[in-house]
């Protein structure tokens, strides 16, 4: 594609979509890439760039290639929200230069974007909407989004303010099924669903999850609109959410690009060597019980099924518990949750303990062993069951997210409790199933 | 707010958005919603009802409330993807009755949705689209949106046929920005982005997620254009699939919705038990070891760390490996996977294990001792970790979804894989450790 000439290539490439163009792009050698710079525009660079996932780790590499004028201008032309999250990965330095080579309104947008924390409406939202004063009529309005068609980022819903200050809405469905005479004051919806700048970004997805919008405006605590988050960003942040939640399930980033090997297993290994150290505990707690076993070593076999099951139980409750945290619904307090856990453990304990008396009985001939057996299990599946609820919603209490309590540690923490619990009946029942 | 007269109340209630009215609605009793019935239109009962969640399993119960003929005329007036979708989850004999008192065009449309399969675009897809003949223009397009804005469910892109095949689509921000008698033959982008009506819900939303469209157009093998799937849709296929994956790693349904401990025993208890006889095959590999732990005690006090170490592991691969297979990347083969998951975890293996050589050879005075238990936990890890990514893989390869292999079916399976090699090398080393 790029043997033909400027003119052609630009033919077939502006055909193409945004997110093709990005495509193309990213498989290019630097070479390449030095040319494409030169034959597109910076318009041009910028509606691809929109479509770069802003978290892929070569835009700074690509950046550093354009002359800084064509970055600042390719920059200057993407949407803000875009725009934003680029200069967010890069050091101060390239940011403030960058900026002043932007025009001044521009800048003065996205430094203002910058501010916002991360993972707030703030930081999400795109200042390229429409919206109008109160006092005009449906063609004005109309006028203006024919105007805007080129720079909004959505021109579907327009934003009428009364003395900056957002009053209501109207779609462009309902411009079009009005007379251009028409009042917006009297069309407009002047109940208006909107989210505060500094709300948190999974709020912002559930708003726009409940009303189905295709954005929702962002508001100042005057009311002012500051701007618009898109269904598309909103479905990054759910993406988000969902992987952050199965990772931290998992104790592991899923997220790790990683090819390599040794990347995956850096990212590994802090987690399973924390981990180890706790099961530590666990062995120097059988350690402690080990004149115990020399008696009965059948005690031995039983071990790792009575740890498994209950830990099995523990991830079980976890997760639950984790997913019911994240709606933050008034009906499921955490005190209600671990009732509910506490009455689920022991029903499942209860059967699960019954089944294993029945077979270990069986099996070896011997129901007092058995009843040990089943007895340390159901005692095990409780704890672990409530320690599953209890530690998110402990973390959720203490101002951390409930997803980081991972299933790998309440396993290895059931682990330690299921030992104690196993062991303490054993040595109660020992001379009933030891001769 | 139902003791004010029907027409106050109407007033009132109709500013709502749909979502409230839906909220308000389901906090009803049935002597309230009886009278809402009467109070209501059936397009009015219908755009409440389009954003009741079509999982909710009250929505039988609302319908038999209703006169059939005002729920026939509701379900008409909902968008058909809705439609299609709270029919979908009643008996055949109700939707017969339903379509029958439906207009012949309406339920000709609903039937046609009811047979498309699960889980497909053509069971997400609403027939409610704006699509116009090739050779009109622009105003004869403009004058189309306005007719359809209310019925259709989107009007921001507009569907450009010529002999009843989809050649093009045009967004309404160009229609705006154009002249009236512009032709759309000139002005329509040719490259469509589609998807077949039996593409995978997940295949469709990955081409949302990709070209951040607010929807996409469905069409047949013969490029005829049968539906469109919007993005408010999309956002519920990403959500289940995300709770699906999430409770897959977990092994248990964390949409329980139950609050009720019985039946959420009675949910996590077939996989528990299912497990727990998984879990007797690896108590009596050790039974069949009894001799080495009653010679060597000490063997008993490792049991737990080695099993639950290595099921650390295997959750962290599986869960890696369950996510790259989501993505259908062709860089990620299964074969590769599991050659980087292999080398992952030798070197994870070797960390950990020489890590708790150290420890336990310091610990017990008894290097050998240390270096038993490194080399099994060593082994075991890399067990562990190609079980964690070769079973997914495999259940692929059969044609089952990866995400339903369990982080406890994983831990209980090398609890299996763990103990074999645990007491087998603690065999062949024995006389080293024990005098």
């Amino acid at each position: 594609l790029m043997t033909v000439t400027p003119a052609v290539f630009r033919q077939q490439f502006l055909t193409r979509h945004h997110w093709e163009q990005a495509q193309f792009f990213l498989a290019l050698d630097q070479p390449q890439r030095l040319r494409l710079y030169e034959v597109l525009t910076p318009q041009e660079l910028g509606d691809l760039f929109d479509d770069i996932d802003d978290d892929d780790a070569q835009i700074p590499q690509f950046l550093s290639e354009m002359t800084p004028q064509v970055a600042a201008d390719m920059l200057g032309a993407m949407y803000t929200d875009n725009a934003v999250d680029i200069l967010e990965h890069l050091d101060k330095i390239s940011v403030r230069r960058f900026l002043a080579r932007m025009p001044h309104a521009t800048a003065a947008e996205i430094r203002n974007l910058l501010h916002y924390e991360d993972e707030t409406a703030g930081a999400l939202m795109t200042t390229d909407f429409v919206a109008i004063e109160s006092d005009q009529t449906v063609g004005a309005a109309l006028e203006l989004v024919r105007a805007s068609a080129n720079d909004a980022e959505l021109i579907y819903y327009i934003y009428v303010l009364a003395q900056n200050r957002l009053v209501g809405t109207v779609s462009l469905r309902e411009l079009l099924a009005n007379d251009a005479d028409v009042a917006l004051a009297k069309l407009m919806n002047q109940r208006v669903i909107s989210v505060p700048v500094t709300a948190d970004q999974e709020d912002v997805a559930q708003k726009v999850r409940d009303y189905n919008f295709f954005a929702l405006p962002v508001i100042d605590d005057q009311q002012q609109l500051l701007g618009i988050v898109t269904v598309d960003d909103i479905i990054d942040v759910i993406d988000d959410e969902a992987i952050s939640d199965y990772s931290g399930l998992a104790g592991v980033d899923v997220e790790e690009v990683a090819e390599q090997p040794l990347r995956s297993a850096l990212k590994r290994l802090p987690w399973l060597i924390t981990l180890l150290f706790l099961g530590m505990s666990t062995a120097s707690l059988i350690n402690h019980y080990e004149a115990l076993v020399s008696e009965a070593s059948v005690l031995a076999v039983f071990i790792s099924l009575i740890t498994g099951t209950a830990g099995n139980a523990g991830t079980q409750s976890l997760a639950v518990a984790v997913r019911r945290l994240a709606f933050k619904d008034q009906t499921h307090t955490a005190m209600k949750l671990l009732l509910t856990e506490l009455i689920t453990g022991v029903m499942i304990g209860v059967v699960t303990g019954a089944t294993i008396t029945v077979v270990v009985g069986v099996w070896k001939h011997n129901f007092i062993l058995g009843f040990v057996i089943g007895l340390a299990m159901c005692s095990a599946i409780i704890v672990a069951n409530l320690a599953g609820s209890f530690i998110p919603s402990l973390m959720e209490r203490l101002g951390f997210d409930p997803a980081v309590a991972s299933g790998p540690f309440i396993s290895t923490l059931s682990d330690l409790t299921s030992v104690l619990i196993y062991f303490s009946i054993a040595q109660h029942f020992i001379h009933f199933f030891v001769s």
